[in-house]
C-alpha cells in the first residue's frame, strides 16, 4: 500500500469538478458503481439525505454525485425535499442518466430555501470543468468547503493495484457520528454494494466516528462510498478494508487538524483498556473534553483534567491503574505511572516543553485494565473558534 | 416564601468563617445536625469525597465542615486521604468534636499534594473569625472560590418560619452531575436524614444537574446539606421541598451566570416532550452546544443550531413539530412554530435583536409530543473562556 496523488481522480473511472466562487460552491462527481453510505443519526436529517439515502438503500448503485455548499437544506420541510429531487434531476437531465442514480449533498446554513437558480445557472461552468485530472479531484474538495481552511483529499494505492481515494470536508461541528461531515470516496475495485456497505461502517467506525471537534453532530452528515470496478481487480476484503481505514483515517485526521481555529491536532491513544467501548469512550471524552482542550492551546500538559476526563467518561477504571504519557511521536514523557504521579528531572522537564509546543500532540493513556484500545483525534479550543462562530450569523 | 439575607448564617443554629489571603483559602462552618450529602458520579473521586461520604453515609451527622481552595487534593492517593483526615481532625480537636462529625471539603488544582502546614498556621484565624453574621456566610463563601467572580449566596423564610441557606462554588467544569462544585445547604428544620437525603437529591436534579458550562464533571463536586433543628418547627416536606428547590435553583443559577468566561445567563425551557427524559435530554442538549453558545455570545439567534442540538441529543422528537421562540422574560419572539419558519416582520426582528442584547436570555422549546417539561441553565462560550483555562496552569 503506497499513498499516491490525485485525490478521487487516481481511482479509474472517476471525472470531478466544482465551482466556488463565493460562499455558495456547487460540485459534480461521475463514477458509476456500487455504492454504500453512512449517514448522521441527528434526528432532524436535512433533505438532501433524505433523498440519497433512499436511493442507496433501494439500488446501491450511484453514477453521479451532486453536491452544494453555502446551504444545507436542512429543516426545510417538503419543499426542501423537492428542491433535492430538483438538483439531483438537473445534474441526471444534463448527463442522460436515471434521477436515481444520482446523490445529492449539501452542507451551510440551516433552515434557508435552496437558491436553485443559482445551480441552474451554473452547472454547466461545472460539467465544462469536469476532469480526471488531480485538479478535478481537488476543485470538487474545494466546491463543497464552508469553514475549512484547505481542501481535504487522499488517495491510496494497495499492492494489488487497486486504488482508494476520498475528498471530504468539514471542520467545525464535528462529532460524534460525523457532524457537518461529508465524504465521498472512490475506489475501482470489484465490489458489490453489501461488502462495500460493511467495510464502510466498519472504517468510519474507527476514522470519522472518533474525532472530535466540538461535539455537535450536524443534520447533513454523510459518506457516500463507490466501486466503479475499473481495475478489474476482485480484492481480498481485508486488504481492501485496510486501504478504505487508511484513507478515512487520513481525510478524518485532515478534519480534526482543521478544526475551527485549531492550532494543533491531538491524537489520543488508549491502551489497556477492558472493552473496546471503554477504550473509545476514554479517548472521545479527553479529545472532547473543553479543558483539556483549552490547556493544549495554552501549551499546558494539564494531566489533572486528563485524569478527570478519564473519571466521567463512562468506562471502567480503576485510578491506581492509570498511567499517563504525552508524545510528539519522538519524545515521550510520562506524568503518570499506575495511578502515581512521576517525578520528572529537568531534562524530562525539558523535553515535555519542547512537545508542548509541536503542532502535534499525543496523549498516551494506558488503563492497566486489560489489553483493548483505540484512538480518537481532535484539536485546541482557541480564541478562533469564538470568533468564527460568534460571528458566523444565520 | 420570602427570599432573605444573611446566606447560610440567616439559618438558625449556623455560624460561619473563611479567609482567603491569595490563591489558597481556608473556610469552617459550624451548625450541628442530621446531615444529607450527594457527590459527584466522576469515577475518578478526590480524597475528601471518600472521607465525607463515608462519614454521612454511616451517621447521617455532621457538626462543622473545613473546606479549602487552592488545591482539590485529588488523584492523591492514600496521602490523599491521610490529610483529608487530618483536616478534619484538626477542626475537631480545636472544636471538641468527634473526627466523624466533620465533613471536608477541597477545591483547586488536581494531584498536588495538600499544604497542611498552610492549614495549621491557619485555623485559628478561620476559627476567630467564626460569626452568625452575614459577613460569616460572606466570608465562608469567599474562602472556596477559584475562578468564581462572585461569592453566591441564597436564603429563604417559608411561611411556617423555617429557613433555609446555602452557599456555592463553581464556575468552569460544571457539568453534569455537578462540576468543580461545592454547596452547603442548612436549615433550622426538623428533619431526619432519611427526609434530608431524598429532598436534597430531588432537588440537585432540578437545579445543580441541569447546568452547563462546559460539560466537564470534576472530582470534587459535592452538595451537603445539614438541619439544625433550631427553628423547632417539623415542616411539611413538600413546603420544604419547595424551599430548598428554590434555593438551589437560585444558587445553580448564579454559577452558570458566572461560568467562566460568560457574559449572560440562558436559560432553555422545554416543553411538549414526550417524557421528562426527553424534556431534559434536549435542554440539556441546547445548553451544551459550543455552537450555541458561541451564537449567543455574537447576539445571533441562529436557530439552526438549536434545531440541530435538539435533533443529536436523543430525544423522542419530530420536526415537523418543533416550536422555538427566543425571550428576555419580557418580550418573546417565535422563529420556529410546528416545524415551520415564522415570517416576521419589522417590529418581530426589532424586538429579537434587542432580546439578543439581554444579559438574560430564554430560549423557548416546544416538542409538541406531549406534556412533560424541563428547565437548564448555562452561558455562552466566549474568548475570556479560552483566556481562563488556557492560561490556569497545573
Amino acid at each position: 500500500m503506497k499513498p499516491i496523488d490525485g485525490g478521487i481522480c487516481a481511482v479509474r473511472g472517476v471525472h470531478a469538478g466544482g465551482i466556488k466562487p463565493g460562499k455558495n460552491g456547487l460540485g459534480v462527481i461521475t463514477a458509476s458503481g456500487n455504492s454504500a453510505g453512512v449517514f448522521t443519526r441527528n434526528k432532524v436529517i436535512a433533505a438532501p439525505l433524505i433523498v440519497t439515502r433512499e436511493r442507496i438503500t433501494e439500488k446501491g448503485h450511484l453514477s453521479a454525485v451532486i453536491m452544494n455548499s453555502g446551504n444545507a437544506n436542512a429543516f426545510t420541510g417538503e419543499e426542501g425535499i423537492d428542491d433535492s429531487v430538483y438538483m439531483a434531476k438537473l445534474l441526471a437531465d444534463k448527463l442522460d442518466i436515471p434521477d436515481k442514480q444520482v446523490g445529492v449533498a449539501s452542507t451551510g446554513v440551516i433552515g434557508k430555501k435552496l437558491d436553485t437558480d443559482w445551480l441552474d445557472e451554473n452547472i454547466d461552468e461545472v460539467l465544462n470543468s469536469l476532469s480526471n485530472s488531480p485538479d478535478g479531484s481537488q476543485s470538487a474538495a474545494r466546491s463543497i468547503m464552508t469553514t475549512d481552511t484547505f481542501a481535504k483529499e487522499s488517495a491510496i494505492e494497495l499492492n494489488n493495484g487497486i486504488r482508494i481515494g476520498g475528498i471530504a470536508k468539514g471542520s467545525g461541528m464535528i462529532e460524534p457520528n460525523m457532524g457537518t461531515m461529508l465524504a465521498f470516496i472512490y475506489t475501482d475495485a470489484v465490489l458489490d454494494s453489501k461488502s462495500l456497505n460493511k467495510s464502510l461502517k466498519a472504517g468510519v467506525d474507527k476514522s470519522f466516528n472518533m474525532i472530535v471537534v466540538d461535539g455537535d453532530t450536524s443534520t447533513n452528515d454523510m459518506v457516500l462510498l463507490t466501486a466503479t470496478g475499473e481495475s478489474g481487480v476482485e480484492t481480498d476484503i481485508n486488504d481492501f478494508q485496510e486501504g478504505l481505514d487508511f484513507v478515512l483515517t487520513d481525510l478524518a485526521k485532515m478534519i480534526a487538524r482543521d478544526g475551527e481555529g485549531a492550532t494543533k491536532l491531538i491524537e489520543v491513544n488508549v491502551d489497556g483498556a477492558f472493552t473496546y467501548d471503554d477504550a473509545r469512550l476514554v479517548a472521545k471524552s479527553i479529545v472532547r473534553s473543553p479543558l483539556v482542550k483549552t490547556a493544549i492551546f495554552g501549551h499546558d500538559p494539564n494531566w489533572g483534567r486528563i485524569i478527570a476526563a478519564i473519571g466521567y467518561s463512562g468506562a471502567n477504571i480503576r485510578q491506581d491503574k492509570i498511567s499517563l504519557a504525552f508524545s510528539d511521536g519522538k519524545n515521550t514523557v510520562e506524568l503518570v505511572k499506575n495511578g502515581r504521579i512521576v517525578t520528572n528531572d529537568r531534562n524530562s522537564q525539558d523535553a515535555l516543553k519542547n512537545i508542548m509546543e509541536k503542532k502535534d500532540i499525543k496523549i498516551l493513556i494506558n488503563l492497566g485494565m486489560d489489553n483493548k484500545s483505540a484512538t480518537a483525534w481532535g484539536c485546541d479550543l482557541t480564541y478562533d473558534y469564538i470568533k468564527i462562530n460568534a460571528e458566523y450569523t444565520t
